[in-house]
């Protein structure tokens, strides 16, 4: 495989952080196959706006894969009964924190990832914003990262995955200079926990005030649409 | 909550080893919840014997997810077109290897468990017999125990998920050894990678050696219904 060719797993939510990851590694030069997941989310929107930046991108393939992560509940973004919390401060732990998700979306990739010959998986976490997300710390990436070596035949064999969190350290703020840099269209992402069928954003939710403080803090035009911004 | 009532969520795949875990955790007081996998196995004879496992082991409650790994492909289990190996020992990873399996499966158990209030993890893997599975050795279960405690809320909060591998050091003779003595019908588990539609192992694939040498070696009769023997 030559260095041109070089392989990438990357996690596509279709927010303005996986964007900004996908941008990143574009750049880097690799062969980007994007994977993002139908998971019983509130915010469908998302995986509209998911399919959008693929594109927009031009990834080798973008494949979703459907996983019933709200018969397992426990989140206001799988549980209807769970609501999303809105222009709140929030200590701790958010209701909207899905259970092991990352871990669950890491072991697909990384499955993905050995299946088709690629050794570098791109998660857009970030624990500077990270709003109280377990598995958004730069430790659980370390461990992960651990943990797909011992659990593959290429680890096994030698070789060895890394997983590349390249937003950890930043915040909304750099991450959207970033992506500017780089060409990311932001009107194609959608961060909003509650979006209507177009995309357009509540404004109001914690994912809605991070991305709103973000632009404004880059000095960047902000190109969501808000139906609200009280 | 008392003692009582502590909650294990156990992987049951319909299989041999995971009906002898079952059996473990009930005998340990454990409140039971029963998680398998409808994964595009070519082998879906072990999600019918899973549900008959669960019943006689009465658990709370049995889930069984729908995850497309036939959709991500590289092994025999789960994509037509690589042919399970009949009658063979074989050197390294076996083809019937699934890509990041049991990283993806405890995952989604860790998902289930911190919702449910469990704290301890059930899986039937097994290094003596593990036929070259990396994801079946103690070194990989430790590590995604750590991983565990950094992923998930709970983790943070302080408390602490447990893996247990109750098979990890035994023989599969000790292993039927074990489960004959716990009331383990081994004749509603399903162990062959393609056994028929009524559960009738090939008695040739590498799963029904392994099974057929420990029940020889265990001194117990075999109760499997086998089309070969060969």
């Amino acid at each position: 495989m030559s260095h041109a060719e070089k392989k990438a797993v990357v996690l596509l939510s279709g927010g303005l952080d996986s964007a900004t990851v996908l941008a990143i590694a574009r750049r880097q030069g690799y062969a980007c196959h994007a994977l993002s997941f139908d998971y019983g989310q509130r915010h469908s929107a998302e995986l509209a706006a998911s399919r959008r930046v693929a594109q927009a991108l031009t990834v080798v393939e973008h494949k979703i894969l459907k996983l019933d992560l709200g018969s397992i509940g426990g989140s206001a973004l799988t549980d209807s009964a769970i609501a999303v919390p809105e222009n709140q401060e929030q200590a701790g732990i958010p209701v909207t924190y899905v259970p092991a998700r990352n871990t669950v979306f890491l072991s697909l990739a990384l499955g993905w990832a050995e299946v088709l010959g690629a050794m570098d998986i791109f998660i857009g976490v970030n624990a500077v914003d990270y709003s109280g997300y377990p598995d958004c710390r730069p430790e659980f990436i370390q461990a992960f990262e651990k943990l797909a070596n011992l659990a593959t035949r290429k680890g096994v064999e030698g070789e060895r995955f890394r997983v590349q969190a390249p937003l950890i350290d930043m915040t909304k703020a750099e991450i959207i200079r970033t992506g500017t840099e780089l060409g990311v269209d932001y009107s194609l992402t959608v961060s909003c926990y509650q979006a209507d069928e177009q995309g357009c954003a509540c404004g109001v939710c914690d994912s809605c005030r991070l991305r709103r403080q973000g632009f404004r803090a880059a000095g960047v035009a902000d190109p969501t649409c808000y139906r609200s911004t009280k």
